[in-house]
């Protein structure tokens, strides 16, 4: 398992008339998180972009437990659990100091320029398997 | 189970480099059904929190199947199928014409101004019910 | 001048923690009532990007005077006031009701998909005048 | 004048069909210098906000020069170039590099809960003022 740590400060504009952050903006920091973490294994989504190899989400499930507030200084942790020749799974833990906001996954798959659905690029796979071999040391 | 129908035209912010939508414009869409959903029962979200009851997300799941393309004029289909005392749930449909573009569900709960979980107002559990049997006739 | 209307529902998510809309939704407001006023004149934005004419916005100028609340039904009346060899000028009142929300304008050119400046579509140019010339009739 | 500097990664949402930063994020950015600037100064504006005293956008302009890009690491500086009693004036240079991509200014004034127009807080002038003594010397 390959795991990132990504902080976040609450910007004003993600909340709504709560006070806390409207839970659309939950996918955006994991989005976040799987960004850095692919950027931690020394390739970039950017990169794979430019090579015409999308990853899309296939599936997402949040559970907010405590809501986030404005200025709320947050951790997240992304840790990828599965990559297989067609898919990846990940799981995040959102928190406040030690405090579990919420915790979710997701399932996302590659598609090529067209929108079809490709295999798995081979280097991301490896790039992850060799950081998780790395990190688990 | 109360049903409800809401068009929607994808607007060009809503979409990514891909030139889709993106996955976190889902959940504001399924939010915009389930408060057309509750002024078609005769009352409005915007009462409830004027009356210092707060619907909060508590659970979202979603399928991701086709991508929603810019300027696209979708429909969505939300579903009320079940109200307790605690909580709603709600299931979701996005369609392209007959095409389904994505399925979900989610699980509401009630908050009080001081973010205090609190029961479903039964004001809302019977004009969801008594809509449920006019529009089951 | 050709002048569209474009009905607005204010969505929650659109509001921020004072309960008001947040001032950075107001340019996709009045981005879609470009892209509507374009639709009324017989061509598509979605059209001019599928032939490689991009139109991007140069200067933006937005005068917020009231604020527009969760839940309002707002009129957004987009003009536009200048359409010249290399750019586009409109602009906007956002009213609810008879009463101005805000005011502003806007300078828009023309990139092609490599992101150079072009001269703007003389189909686009002509398709507004025709249409100023109905309108004003 | 009183100058912050943030540094900013550009979220993969935050890019629209053309690939490039949709305009609409930049007033979100612009609002993230200045609360980083006050946060500079030793209050905060969650603090104000607490005390009922809330910072809206009266006028805003911004020239867009250059597109930024998906994971483009830019650099906002914000200038606080008049404190009033009744307004602040903020300029703002993006940059990525040494490279300009957009110049914005804005003009915002004070509201208490109630949505009525107050004089800027005198703890927040004072705070700037010695602010600008200091970073000036």
């Amino acid at each position: 398992m390959v795991t990132g740590e990504l902080q976040i400060r609450v910007r004003y504009a993600e909340c709504d008339a709560m006070g806390v952050v409207h839970h659309s903006v939950y996918p955006i920091w994991f989005e976040m998180g799987r960004i850095e973490l692919l950027r931690g294994t020394g390739t970039t989504y950017k990169q794979m972009e430019e090579a015409g190899q999308f990853l899309v989400v296939a599936k997402l499930e949040i559970r907010y437990r405590r809501p986030a507030l404005n200025d709320d200084q947050l951790t997240l942790r992304t840790h990828c659990i599965e990559v297989g020749a067609a898919k990846i799974r990940h799981e995040y833990e959102l928190l406040r100091g030690t405090e579990v906001l919420a915790v979710a996954s997701s399932t996302i798959g590659c598609v090529d320029r067209a929108g079809r659905v490709c295999p798995m690029p081979s280097l991301l796979r490896e790039a992850i398997a060799e950081s998780g071999k790395t990190s688990g040391a």
